[in-house]
C-alpha cells in the first residue's frame, strides 16, 4: 500500500506537486489570497479583501475542495504578515466571525420557553449550534495547509500573547484551543526514541532549541546526551512528524544522582546499559508554546519507564534529577520577612565568620548573612561558604518544597506540583547538586529527586491531589527539623 | 527514530505488552470493569457499577493515566455486552452524564442579564461550559483502547439506528458525531493505492465485505480489480490502519465504458495502462457506516484523479460509470400516475405486440405494457423486448436524471446529487449497461457516465447548488425528447 | 532520506520510469536486443545477434551504464523464448563464453614451471583467472534486470533439468549456482513474519503455490494457518521481496500434536498463544527450485524457536509433526524381501483374518497379509484393520526411521536425514498421524515429532554426522521391539 | 510482514538480543573466541587457539548455525587485536588456510591426461575448487557478525596496506576483494538523497568524515550543503546502512559555477530550484577505502542525473566543478624541463615585473618567475600576480588536461581521466576558482566543469577509451594556442 496523504518522502515532493498540478487549478483564481495582499500590516482594504475570501470558504460557494484550497491561501497570506498585520488577520477573524448574538438571544429564549423534553433537546441543539462560531470551520480548514496542524500551533501561541487583555481574541484563542485538545488527544500521539543515529538532523536541532532545563551546548554535548548510556523520548503528532511536542531525557545509572555537571560530563565513561538499575528523568521541556495547557508529561514520564522497564531488565528505579527553580526567589522574600529568626546562633555566628572574614564586600553591610552570601557568584566555589550554607539551606528548601503552597493548596515550586501530581515522591535533596549559574540563581545550586514508585503513584497523587499532602521521604522530611 | 505510539509491527505486541507490564498495574484494580459484568444484558446491579466507573473516570480519581485505563476497561466491558445491554450501557452514558439542566438554565439567566462586553463573554462561556455533556469526555477517552477510534465509530453506527426515535439517545449520537467530524478531517486522512502486490490480505478482504456497488464475487474477481489496467484507493485513518473508510475501483481505458459486465470480465484482455486514455470510476463505496454524514467522496474522486494525471500521463478524460439506482421504482410510480400517456402510440404498438407476442402471461392482462415487460426477468436476453424499450425507458431515464427533484431542489437520484454537487456533468446514458439482476430490477439495465472535466467542476457544482441546474451533455438531453 | 536503489513504491512505477527517461537513451539502440528476436525458438541467424550483443556487453563497449542496459535487453529476450530458444540461448552463454582452454594449458605449463613463491603465486593468479568464465560476467549483469535475482534463479532451475546430462550446461550452471551463493548467504536474507494483517496478497498467494508438505487448499484453509494461534516464517531476498526462499508454519499448542487433520481443521478452537507450551513445526517447505542444494532450513528452524521463545515466554518446545515420504516405498521392498520374517506369529493371523474376513478381494490371492491391507484404499477408515495394523507398521516405521540407511551412513528417509543433521531427536511416532490419501501412500499415516532441544542440538548433530548415531526418544526405539 | 533479518530498530536490540538468547548458547563455549586472547598483540600461544577456532569453523563441526557462531567470535576476536596482533591474525589466515599446493598440482596433472570432453570437465572442476582457498568460507562465515560487511570491508582496508609487498596477504586480500565485487554488485546498492530532515544525524557526520575535496567545516556548513538548492545522494549496502559508499554533492544553479568559495558561501541566496537549468556536481567522494578499486562513480553521476532530471524539469545541463589535483606538481616538473621556453616573451616580462616588482624576496633569485610568483602563498590576493598569471597558467592548465598522458593513453590527471571514462567533455576552466590552500597548492586556483551531455557520453567515452580521444569544447581547446 502506498501512502499518498502524508507525503514522507520530501524528494517526491514536486513530483507530487506535479501530480496536483492538474486539479490545483480548480481553485486556482482563490488561490492567490496572499497576492491580494498589499502591506504586511494588513491596511483596510486589504482587510476587506481578506474578510471576503474568508466569507467564501464559509458559505460554501464553490465544491469541498475549493474551500480547503481558499483557507489554504489566507493561511499564506496569514504567514506573509508582520505582527501587526496578524494581529489585525485575527481580530477580523474574531470578530467578523464570532457568534450571532441575536440569534444565540433568540436561542435562550426558545429554550426558557420549552415545556417538554422535545423541545428541550431541540432547544439545547440550537443554543449549542449558535455557540459555535463559524470562525471555528475556519480555523480547521487551515489544516488544508501543507502544515497546517503546526501552522494553528503556531497561531495559537501568538494569540495567546495578543489575548490577554482582549475579551474577543481570548474567545478565539480558547476555540483554538478546544480543537487543538480534541486533535492533540494523548493517544493519537506517537511516541519516539530520539537517537543519533537514526532522528534526523532537522529533529535533533529542534531539541537544541527547545531544550528548556539544561540548555544543549553543542552538537558533541547532544551526542553525549545521545549516547549508549542515555535515552531520549519525545511525543509527535502524526502531522508534525518533524516538532517534538514535549521531550524527556533519561539517564541510566547505578543509584540516583546527585549532581548534573557529573551526570551532562562529556568525558564520564560510558556504562553498560544492561547494568544500569536507575533510570534518572534529568530534563522534561515542552517544545509547543501553542499546546499551553494541553499536558503530556504525565504520560510521557509513564510511557518512558514502561519503555525502558520492557528494554532493560536491570532496572528498579526511575527518578528524576530536578531543580527548585522558585526557591531563590522565595528565599528572599522569606530572609525578608523571617531574617531573624531564619537562623540558629550557631548557624548566624558561622555564616557571619564567613561573611565577615574572606567575603565582606563593601555596601552590604546590615544585609542577613544568608543573602549576603548568596550575593556572592562564586561562593559555590568557596569550600567554608558552602559548610555553613549547607544545613540551613537545605532546612529551607526542605521547607519550601514540603510546606509552602500556592493557590488551591497547590506546591508552591511548579516543578514540585508537576511531579507531586503524577504521584511521585520527593526522595532526596542534592547539596550543590548544580552549580551552573542558572542553578545558583534559581535553586541555590540544590537539586531533587522525585521517584516514581509504580506501587505508591495512585495513592500519592490521591493523598495530594485531594488533600494537599505532599509525599517525600524521611530523610527529606527530617531536613525541615535540622 | 522509533514509533512506539503505533504499534506497526504485530510481532512485537507482546514485546511491548511486557513493557507495559509494569505499569499497567497502576491500575489495575480498574482494569476489571468488564469483569464486574454479570450478563451480557447489564442488569441494573451491573449497570450501576459501571456508573460509578464513568463517575470515576470524570472526576480525574487518580491520575490522567487511570483515567484512561477506566475508560478502556468501560469499553471493552461495552463490546462484552449484547445489543440489549449495549443500548442500557449507552442509555447510561446518555442520561447520567447528560448536561445539567439547572446549572443551565442558570446560564442562560446569566446571559440575558449581561450588560457589558465583559459580562456577555463571561456568560457565552458559562453558556458553552454547561452545554458539553460530561459524557464528550467520556467518549473522548476510549481513545485508550487499541482500536479506540474504530470503536467509536462502530458505537456510533449502533446508535445512529437506536437513536431514531430517542432524542437523549440523539444527543449522545451528535456529541460522538462531532467528536468523529473533528478527528475525521479530511487532512489527517492517508490516500493509498490498494495493491495485490502490496496491500495486506486482511484489508483486501475488507474490500470484498464493504463493496457496495457490484460484488465481489472472489478472490479471483479482486485480483482481476487489482490488475494492472486497474486502480483503487481509499482513505484511511492513521489509527484505523486496516479499515478503508471509502475506497473508489477505477478501469483504465480508451474512451468511455459503457458496460460494466465487460468490464469486470476477468477473461478480458489487460491494456497498458501508459496507453489509456480515459479513468472510469466504476464504483465508489462508504466502508464505515459509523462515519455516516462525514464525508470524503469529494475528495477523493479528485485525489485520485490528480494522482492518476501525475502517474499516467495519457489520460484525458474522468468519469463515472454509475447505476440509477432509483429509477425502477420513480417508473413503477410514474406507469401507475401517468401511464396512458408515458408512451408514444408507436411505442406502445411495439411494446404491446411484445408483450402480447412472445412474453405474455396470465394474469398481467391490463399491466400497462412497460410494466408487463419489465416484469418478465429474462426481458434483457430477448432482442426484440429490448429494441421495443430501448427509447422509451432511456427518454424517461433522462428525465428521472434530469428533471425530477427531491427535497431542496436536489436530483431525486442520490447518486446524481452525489455527483452533481461535486460538478460532474451527465455525460451519457448506456443501454443494458448492466445486465445483472441487481442492475435491472434497481436501474432497467442502465447506466450513465458522469464526466469530471477540470474546467467545469466548480461552476457546474455553482449552477447546481444555487439554482437547481443540472449539467448534462446535449445528447442525454436530447434524450427527453424522443 | 529516500531509498531510489529499490523501488518499493509501485505506485511511483512511472514516475521513476519517466525520470530515468532521458538517461535511458544512452544505451537506447541497444535495448532492443528482444525485438532483434525473429522466432521464439531461436534461429541460427537470431543466436547470431545475441552473441554479437553479448560479445559487445563483455567488451565494455560502452560505459558501465550501458553494459548493463545490453545485459538487461539480453534478459528480456531470454525470457520472450520458448524453451527451445532457452536451450540455445544458454548453450550459446556455454560454449561461446566458456573459459579459453589454450590459456588454461598454457597456465597450467607456467605453474608447473614456476620455482619461487612470487612465480608461484603469479601463476596460480593466471590459473584463477584463466578459470573464470566471460560468461559469469554476463550472468552477474543480468542483475540489471528490475527482477535480476529471481532472473537468475528461475534460469537456474531451467538450467539444472537441462544440465542432467550435458557437462557444458553442467559448468554453466555450476557458474550459477557459485553466484547464487555467494548472493544468498544468511545473513543477507530477512526473516519476515508471515501474516494475514500484514502480508500483501501476492506473498500469501504465494505460499499457497510453493506449500510443499501439506496443499493448502483454499484462501480460508490460509487464513485458519495465519490464526492467532498460528505463525508463519519465512526468509526473504532484498532484490526478491515478494518470493518466498523457504517457510514454515507452525501451530502453538499444549503439548505435542500428533494428527495433522486436527491440526489444521478450520472449526478447531484457537487457543492464547501466551498460554501454549509447544510450537510445532508442522510444514517447511523450500520455494525456489533454481537454490536446490543452498540450504536455510537450519537457520530457519532456529531462528523461528528463538524468535517465538522471546514472544511467548509459556513456551518450552519445539518440536516438527512430519512425515515419513519414503516409508510406504521402503516397505514394499521390504515386504518382498523378507515378507516371510516380517511379522509374529499373532500379527499374521490377526492380519490375515481381516484379509480374509471383510476385506478380502479377488486377485489378491497370494499377497502379503500388510501388503493386501494396506493396498485397500479405506483400510484407515477400518477400526478392525488399524488395530491389526498398529504394532507391526509401527515396528517397522521405528526401524525404517532408525536403521536404514542410504549412502554415507545418512538416513534413509531424507525428512528424518534433515531434521538429525540438524541435531533433533526423534521424539514420538503418531499412529493414523494423517489419515490423508497422501500420508497413506507415502507414510502409512504415520507422523512423528522431531523435537529441537537447546542443550542437546550440537551433541545429537555431532553424533549423527561423525557416527551416524540417530538421536531418539527411549519410547521410538522401544517400538523395534515390539 | 515484520522483517527481522535486519535490525533497522536500534531500540529493539535488546529486545532482540533476549529473544536469541535461548538458542544463542547453542554455540556458547565457542562464543569466547576473544577471551581466549591473552594480549591484543596476538602472542603464539592466542594465535594457536586461534586457528583451532578457524579450523573448527571450516570443518563444520557442530551445525552450521554453530560455524557462524564462531565466526562471529573471531571477529570480535580480530577487532580487539592491535596492528601487530591484526597482522599476525590475518598471517594465520593467509598462510594457514591457503589453497592446498599438493593438491594443485595433482590436479594440474591430472588436467595435462584429460583427453575427452568429460575428463576435461572434471579436470577443470577440480582445478577451480582447489584453487578455492579454505579462508575464502571463513572469510564469507565473518557476515554473521551484527555489523559483518563493513568488518570486511574495514579488513581489506587494513590489509591493502599490509599486502603491498607481501605475497600472502596480496592472496587474501584478492580473495577478500572478489567476495566483495560479488556483494557490491550496483543492482544492490540503494541510491538515497541525503537530507537535513530525513537523513540521521550519524550519516550526516559520517559525510563531515569522509568529504575528500572542499572539507565541511561545520554543522552549519554541512547544513547550507543541503539546503533546499542543494542536493546530495549516496549509495548504500543494505547491510552496511548507516555508511555511504560514495556521495555526491550538487549545487542547483543558473549557468556554470565557476567558484567553489561562492558556491559554498554559506550567506548567498537561496534559489528556487524550480528555476534552475543547470546541476553542478561540486564534489565526489569514496567513502570506504576498503572498496578500492570497486567503482560506483560512473553509476552514482547517471542514476543521480537522471533523478534530477525527473525531479526538476527546468534542468537542462549537468556539469562538474572540478579541481585538476595533479596540476601543479605536473607544474613544477615542466618548469624544471622546459622552463625557458614555456612563456611568451610578453608574459615573462610581465610575470618578472611583478616578481621583481612588490613580490621578490631573498633566495628566489635564479627561480623561474612562473615558480617564483607561485611560491607566494598570497599570490591569488595580488590583482597584479592574477593578471599576469592567467593567460599562462590556463594555456598550461589545458596543455596538462588535454594533452598529458599517463600509462595506458589515460588521462594524466585522474579526475579528468574519471570523467572522460564516464564520456564527460571539458567545458570550461575557470581561473580562481578555487582559491583555498589547497586549491591553490594543487590546482594553481584553476578549477574545471566537465560536462555530461546526454547525447554525446557514449560517443565520447568511446572515443576516449579506443582511441585516447580527449573531448573538450573549442574555448578550452583554444586555451592552448593562447
Amino acid at each position: 500500500m502506498i501512502m499518498l496523504g502524508e507525503n514522507k518522502f520530501g524528494f517526491f515532493d514536486s513530483a507530487l506537486k506535479n501530480m496536483r498540478g492538474l486539479w490545483k487549478s480548480i481553485a486556482s483564481s482563490e488561490y492567490d489570497a496572499e497576492r491580494a495582499l498589499s502591506r504586511p500590516d494588513l491596511p483596510e482594504d486589504d482587510a476587506v479583501r481578506l474578510r471576503q475570501q474568508m466569507q467564501a470558504c464559509l458559505e460554501s460557494r464553490g465544491t469541498e475542495v475549493k474551500a480547503r484550497a481558499r483557507a489554504a491561501a489566507l493561511g499564506r497570506a496569514y504567514l506573509a504578515l508582520d505582527g501587526k498585520g496578524r494581529e489585525r488577520f485575527l481580530r477580523v477573524l474574531a470578530d467578523e466571525f464570532d457568534i450571532d448574538s441575536d440569534a444565540l438571544l433568540v436561542a435562550v429564549e426558545a429554550f426558557r420557553a420549552a415545556r417538554n423534553a422535545e423541545d428541550r433537546w431541540q432547544a439545547e441543539y440550537q443554543l449549542r449550534r449558535t455557540l459555535k462560531a463559524p470562525r471555528v470551520r475556519l480555523l480547521t480548514l487551515f489544516n488544508a495547509l501543507p502544515e497546517g496542524v503546526k501552522f494553528l500551533v503556531d497561531m495559537r501561541a501568538e494569540l495567546i500573547v495578543l489575548a490577554r487583555h482582549d475579551p474577543s481574541l481570548r474567545a478565539l484563542e480558547h476555540d483554538l484551543r478546544d480543537l487543538l485538545i480534541s486533535w492533540f488527544d494523548i493517544d493519537f500521539l506517537e511516541l519516539r526514541r530520539i537517537t543519533w543515529d537514526g532522528s534526523p538532523a532537522a529533529v535533533l536541532e529542534k531539541l537544541m532549541v527547545y531544550e528548556a532545563v539544561h540548555a544543549i551546548e553543542s552538537w558533541d554535548d547532544l551526542k553525549n546526551r545521545l549516547d549508549s548510556d542515555r535515552r531520549c523520548f519525545a511525543y509527535f503528532h502524526p502531522r508534525m512528524p518533524a516538532e517534538p511536542l514535549i521531550f524527556v531525557e533519561v539517564a541510566l545509572m547505578n543509584g540516583l544522582a546527585g549532581n548534573i555537571q557529573d551526570l551532562l560530563d562529556e568525558n564520564a565513561p560510558v556504562m553498560d546499559p544492561e547494568k544500569a538499575d536507575t533510570a534518572i528523568f534529568y530534563s522534561i521541556s515542552n517544545a509547543q508554546k501553542g499546546l499551553a495547557g494541553i499536558s503530556f508529561g504525565n504520560f510521557l514520564i509513564k510511557r518512558v519507564a514502561e519503555t525502558l522497564s520492557g528494554e532493560l531488565k536491570g532496572l528498579k528505579n526511575f527518578a528524576t534529577l530536578s531543580p527548585l527553580p522558585g526557591f531563590r526567589a522565595w528565599l528572599d522574600l522569606v530572609i525578608e520577612e523571617e531574617g531573624a529568626v531564619l537562623l540558629s546562633a550557631n548557624e548566624k555566628t558561622a555564616l557571619e565568620k564567613i561573611g565577615g572574614d574572606d567575603m565582606s564586600t563593601d555596601g552590604d553591610a546590615g544585609m542577613h548573612p544568608l543573602g549576603r552570601i548568596l550575593a556572592r557568584a562564586d561562593w559555590a566555589e568557596r569550600p567554608a561558604a558552602c559548610d555553613a550554607l549547607k544545613t540551613p539551606l537545605l532546612r529551607l528548601a526542605a521547607r519550601y518544597l514540603i510546606e509552602e503552597k500556592g493557590k488551591n493548596g497547590r506546591a508552591l515550586d511548579p516543578v514540585a506540583h508537576f511531579h507531586l501530581s503524577n504521584g511521585a515522591r520527593m526522595e532526596r535533596l542534592n547539596w550543590l547538586g548544580d552549580r551552573s549559574q542558572k542553578g545558583l540563581e534559581q535553586s541555590a545550586g540544590i537539586m531533587i529527586n522525585y521517584a516514581y514508585r509504580l506501587s505508591d503513584v495512585e495513592s500519592n497523587h490521591d493523598a495530594y491531589s485531594r488533600d494537599d499532602r505532599v509525599a517525600a521521604a524521611g530523610a527529606v522530611r527530617a531536613l525541615l527539623k535540622t
